[in-house]
């Protein structure tokens, strides 16, 4: 077998440990130097591998490497990019392939959520339909743990933890406060269709905090939701809410959409919170705060969960040593062998078994009324929380790593995106 | 000496180290026993004293009460509830002095912020103008380190370093986003009229980040601040906006106003992020994020500074070694010797000085522009952020303390607010 370099790319929201998978690819790729050659990092995801803009990670330094285990966000940059399909956009398939080829590229990791699944999907088929080999392997990242098959996906399991922790800090608070001032709390919630985040939120009700969930699972009605955080006020005297970006009403409507769109069509959501907060205001009179968490929920590596950090590393190890035992278009899982004590093993799945499906949460793991979860939600979730995985503090502040990003030299013309 | 039970309260906004000083202040009196007895602590601060609705704090074992020093939020509750002066209302003090003597009170600790320093003042006065023997001892707390005197305030190093950590996390995640979506992320931080815990955002800039910072000691101006923002936009592809609650016009409207005040007639704010990055979306198109940090930050033990959490336990441990040698009327503070390295000690300060003066970041601690901050600026604040003072953890989540908080019982007449 000749020895091809790989070219592995970041794409979508970053997360806590998106990182973590890429030093996990990165540090076994050297691992196998006799059958991979150099990893490429596309500078901005997949638009890197486009316009040839390549980095050199073989330049990088063990110790940098290692620290991306730690270091949040996408250590090459990220990107909102889809490719269309191949019938649609003949022209950047073939310059991927271009690109390939002058840079003897032999292996594709292709880290990202549902969206890059697909693109890798496509390009897993490009062997066939181009007749240039390649072999390509998607690394699953998204804190809306809405990939099919995996138990989870990295990055949840952090997001998971901040958000349970973060709600459980702010619900001590108002509960201090509840006697003469603020009784309700707010706190919205990254989601845009699966509720998986909304729930880690919930767990708190197992501390005795009064919670009342959305879930965009569950279609949002005005009256049951006053009538539940009254409820919850009369008998604690203050309520917390965690509301998910997506929840929405019955005919579609968010509860708060800004009118903008992503490059993927997807609507920009941002300000549930404040909509829900004076919603409850109005019908109860409550003195109210409330929080939008946004970025920093999914870019909180200081409160990384030590299973999710485990796992990302351990996905981005298997998808070089899926490649390198010859795998093509396929994506390394997360298995769960048991809840309690949490046993989880690598697995791989087929690429078409996972693009474009998205997972939500069952309807059994939303409570009766609509506002919580059950044991069997519990169940899935504790373990994804499990371990701290604290970062290295220098001077008070957390100890991330700027990698390099040395440029490889261009050896094509110049492409329009 | 007759022994004397001691009556401590919490007072306003509550902090992810108030607690610690509680810890600090109960452990210390217990040590203490030949002089104070009981330490009754009011339920959901003075109101607990005005309604005789007083915690046994006796009863709490000696594990749960060291607990309290990694747990957040006021454990005994807190409240907005300002004293008149004497002369406006008689008929609150006197009922002070009549619980006092009910429950042989000669102990008054009183913790919170710049109101509640005027209150325990006023408090400390009763002894000549009532004739009831009484030392009021001030423990000083407040997230906007706004207090005179002393060094810094408990819990501001803690909001602090939440705040440069969750900052710095976020502006990784949009500089990975920055090539082909996010370009700008605003996150609106506490402090209604010193800019301190904006300050603390803008030691991001120290690891390369562009940030611009808007403090409420500088007035809006948003064609500078426009400038601002794109020039970091065209230098570094994105920008980092860090936005005080306090942030004001030149006429002294808030860039986000709510419209409801609180107890102290304080406007309630928020929202200040969502309007600054509307505002430049609509003038230079950038796409944006913002976070409302609200309670998470004030709440966020988990990352509290190691600095704060000792200090925190330090005042309250020398307010009540304070009382013990016989002081009235005095705050204890906390006195900085050297900055590199961080050599503090405990002082103290007469109430006189302390009620209602208001600490303002010095204007050389913000830079010409108004966007940032200076070296002496630095100098101060990165101390205060130093240390890591994790909570245990449990099943994934902080172990934090619910004290059993069982009533003292009543030996008066009921009294209305």
């Amino acid at each position: 077998m000749e020895k091809k370099n790989a070219f592995y790319a970041q794409s979508g929201g970053v997360t806590a440990v998106i990182n973590a998978s890429a030093c996990g690819v990165i540090e076994t790729a050297r691992k196998h130097a006799d059958k991979i050659g150099t990893v490429y990092a596309g500078r901005n995801g997949i638009i890197g591998a486009l316009t040839e803009d390549l980095i050199d990670t073989a330049l990088e330094s063990a110790a940098d490497i290692a620290a991306l285990r730690h270091t949040p966000s996408g250590g090459f940059g990220s990107c909102r990019f889809k490719l269309k399909s191949l019938e649609a956009n003949k022209r950047e398939y073939e310059r991927l392939i271009e690109v390939f080829k002058a840079h003897n590229i032999g292996y594709f990791f292709y880290h990202g959520g549902g969206d890059s699944a697909d693109t890798c999907y496509k390009v897993s088929q490009l062997s066939e339909a181009m007749g240039y080999p390649i072999q390509a392997i998607h690394v699953p990242k998204t804190v809306d743990n809405d990939l099919p098959i995996t138990d989870n996906c990295p990055g949840f399991g952090s997001v998971a933890k901040y958000i349970a922790v973060s709600t459980l800090e702010a619900s001590f608070d108002v509960k201090s406060m509840s006697k003469t001032s603020t009784k309700l709390f707010v706190i919205e919630v990254m989601g845009r269709h699966a509720g998986w985040i909304a729930a880690a939120g919930a767990l708190v009700a197992d501390q005795g905090i009064p919670v009342v969930t959305l879930f965009p699972e569950i279609e949002f009605n005005e009256e049951k939701f006053i009538d539940k955080v009254q409820l919850m006020v009369q008998k604690f005297g203050y309520c917390t809410v965690v509301v998910s970006e997506g929840c929405h009403y019955p005919d579609g409507r968010f509860l708060a959409e800004q009118g903008t769109r992503d490059a993927f069509g997807h609507a920009q959501l941002g300000g549930a919170a404040p909509v829900v907060a004076n919603m409850v205001k109005a019908r109860l009179g409550l003195k109210f705060h409330w929080a939008v968490a946004d970025y920093l929920q999914r870019a909180a590596r200081h409160i990384a969960s030590k299973s999710d950090v485990e796992q990302a590393y351990a996905l981005g190890k298997s998808a070089v040593e899926l490649a390198v035992a010859g795998h093509n278009s396929v994506m390394p899982t997360v298995v769960r062998k048991s809840s309690s004590p949490y046993v989880w093993e690598i697995g791989h799945a087929p690429l078409s078994q996972v693009a474009n499906v998205e997972k939500f949460m069952p309807r059994d793991f939303i409570s009766e009324d609509g506002f919580g979860i059950t044991d069997a939600c519990r169940e899935y979730l504790y373990p994804l929380i499990q371990g701290e995985d604290y970062p290295p503090y220098e001077n008070g502040m957390p100890k991330y790593v700027s990698l390099e990003n040395q440029s490889v030299a261009r050896k094509l013309v110049a492409f329009d995106l």
